[in-house]
């Protein structure tokens, strides 16, 4: 960080977190119809800042759902463009009671501020637009055109912008997009995150349309759907943990050994990994690390079952139907209708004639793998180098972020994970926080990774 | 059925359906706290009844809970004594809107009288009642010392009544016991149970105290306390739907080839039984009939299971405990604790080191078996033929009615069970009912039983 950058950031401290805080005041709660009012609101006060950053054509796109904003700032056909992705709906408060102070009536407090969606994700939008300020005040100029796609749903799952990607495709395109939604390791430690695994949800229901029956009366002599669930359930994995599903890992791409010595190098050895559970006891493989296990291996996870009585005291019943939800996280290159399809059949057999076993998809996304030399990556990184003074870790997650591989597929750029949140800023929890620390040293990364694009 | 007796039931058929209203239109909801001054009141009604019937130490003995109403009538030491056991409280009636006339406002319809425990088990012990009205008005005296035994927690699990009966054990000591609580096949064919299974029934959890974690996160490195559960849980049952816990079976006696005969000739086929559980697929045995496991042979139905996130739409979490609810149906001489270890044992072999694996047993019936060829069961097989005008069928039931094993084994007397509801008399639903016609060969049937066992 430069001293010109360090004392634009010190001058304007307080003034960034105040308009921050006007930001997190929106109760844009994207899954309450009654904030529809908000989310516009909300909306609107990005596009005033981004007209005042000097996008003229800022703008709110409607939808069936919340609006998206969108901004363009800069036209040189000679300068690569920039997409800055970001969304300014959050998560729901509830429990308020939770909370130290309210959710909406945003407070710094140890050099936080405090509130809902200060880290998920409106702290990490506002550090773009003032690192475009800052650019713009200390230089005149941007050193490359950006592109703003800040949408409304996301929390909720972006339920339409797929199709508005497919019609504004011309207008975002673009050289990188970034996407500020995830955690780095830690404030004196920045990360990026260069690969994510896919999603498959499914929700899983056994049924044959029978009358519940009398578990003493009939006990032994009929089928009973949550026992057949079980039986299913039971045939995806082996007693250690690993997924036992015929053909689910036959398409996987191998990961060559420089990589995987390079993961070895800066990831969580099983220790460690095993420390960050709460000694949780770890699946057990020869072959993989549990880093490895949870990033580029594929991964069944049974998230919840539910069937007959579960009430408090006695009920004898033997249930006639009984459901599921299994999360399936993909890598490169499992296809995810093959996938289904194996656990459908896997599950099917060991449900008898008479049931009816049925799956439901609830939510698919791809894996996600920016190979981390790539001109973007690299630039990336001498950017949080000069933002965070320190050297950033290149990581793995085996989690998904939809819009990553949405925006990649649909708009055919390569997308740069840039979060700014900490692992302990509570995203989605009570007393969201984000840190005004962070908020600085991600302003001055936004603003060098501006520059390193245009290098 | 005699023609002085027809005439009697004919002569005072109003009088019943009115005195019954009566009985059943106190809430007296044993599982509600509030309805305890409604309990009291309906124990009150039934002392004045059964002094009304000669009983002059016809009283109430307080516990903890509601109090149980005792009674004797006649103590002439040359007659056998029979003691009578019924339950004066009822299920809840809610919701009370699925209702067509309120629970506790009992009225005649269809020749039915509809009301919250009109049938479970107003109706049946009240049939008794005026079984013995019936026979001191037309023959002056009774044919046997009778005892009564009327609680008001059957319906909650009767937890005063096993140290009661120690303390009245002198009291109530008798030749024969009779519950009437339980359903016979249909009004022109009337049945005697005499055999139930006992039961077993267990609640189950799997927890490890660890935070719940992200499924993307972690998903395939740590092990999962729902998928451990399940894993644990198939291991009790074949494909088919056996049993297939080890040792299960050892000590179950087996049933003699001309019992096993009887049980043909008279009890439902696989077919039969297949159109009354509604056509769901019967588990498959080469070794049993469907009506054979499920009432000679022991079985473990998984009555209910919940862990996870069981909502709507997705979430990614990986379960830290889960829970899981066991029926567990015995036969002699099935030992309950050897049961319960085997059912522990096998599930642990699924547990992974780290998590904990609990067993908790949330209630315990002894199988109870009354040979059929018992004198008691021939005086009841002799007072149905009587009273119903029809050959009664010797049957045996899955379920267990835990009364039944706790009066005969703290008293050490054969118990018959002479049900007098019918199976679509809505026990526990809404628009209970109770049969007048039944009523009126209940009273006969009763009356004729007593003359029988007299013999």
């Amino acid at each position: 960080m430069t001293g010109r950058i360090a004392a634009y950031l010190r001058a304007h401290a307080h003034r960034f977190a105040r308009e921050l805080a006007e930001l997190v005041a929106f109760a844009s709660v994207s899954s309450s119809p009654a904030a529809a009012p908000q989310l516009r609101r909300c909306a609107n006060w990005l596009v005033r800042q981004l007209r005042q950053l000097g996008a003229r054509d800022a703008r709110l796109i409607a939808t069936a759902g919340s609006p998206v904003v969108v901004a363009r700032i800069g036209d040189d056909p000679r300068r690569p463009s920039v997409l800055i992705y970001g969304h300014y709906d959050v998560q729901p408060a509830e429990p308020v009671s939770a909370w130290r102070t309210p959710p909406f009536a945003p407070v710094v407090r140890g050099g936080y501020l405090h509130g809902r969606g200060a880290s998920d994700a409106k702290g990490q939008l506002f550090a773009h637009l003032k690192a475009i300020e800052m650019l713009r005040a200390l230089t005149g100029q941007l050193p490359v055109n950006v592109v703003f796609l800040i949408e409304g749903e996301e929390e909720i799952g972006s339920p339409h912008l797929p199709d508005l990607l497919g019609e504004l495709a011309p207008y975002l395109a673009s050289t990188a997009a970034v996407v500020s939604d995830n955690a780095v390791l830690a404030l004196d430690r920045p990360s990026i995150t260069y690969a994510l695994r896919g999603d498959l949800y499914l929700d899983v229901e056994i049924s044959g349309g029978f009358p519940e029956l009398h578990s003493g009366n009939f006990g032994g002599a009929v089928h009973n759907a949550l026992r057949v669930l079980v039986a299913a359930l039971a045939r995806l994995h082996r007693p250690t943990g690993a997924v036992a599903l015929p053909g689910f890992s036959d398409r996987v791409v191998a990961t060559a050994a420089p990589e995987r010595a390079f993961m070895r190098s800066v990831g969580p050895s099983d220790r460690e990994l095993g420390d960050e559970v709460g000694h949780r006891p770890l699946t057990a493989s020869r072959a993989f690390s549990a880093y490895e296990r949870s990033t580029i291996r594929p991964s069944i996870e049974l998230v919840g079952v539910l069937g007959g009585y579960t009430g408090r005291g006695i009920r004898g019943v033997i249930p006639s139907r009984a459901e599921a939800k299994l999360d399936v996280r993909l890598v490169p290159d499992q296809r995810p209708d093959d996938v289904h399809r194996a656990i459908f059949d896997q599950l099917a057999r060991a449900v008898p004639l008479g049931f009816e076993l049925r799956t439901r998809e609830r939510m698919r996304a791809a894996p996600v793998v920016l190979d981390r030399r790539h001109p973007v990556a690299r630039a990336a990184q001498r950017a949080y180098r000069r933002g965070f003074s320190a050297e950033p870790v290149f990581v793995r997650a085996g989690g998904s972020i939809p819009i990553v591989s949405l925006l990649g597929e649909a708009l055919r750029v390569p997308v740069v994970l840039m979060g700014f949140a900490l692992p302990d800023d509570r995203a989605h929890g009570a007393d969201e926080r984000f840190s005004l620390a962070m908020l600085g040293k991600a302003v001055a990364t936004s603003a060098a990774f501006l520059e390193e694009v245009a290098r």
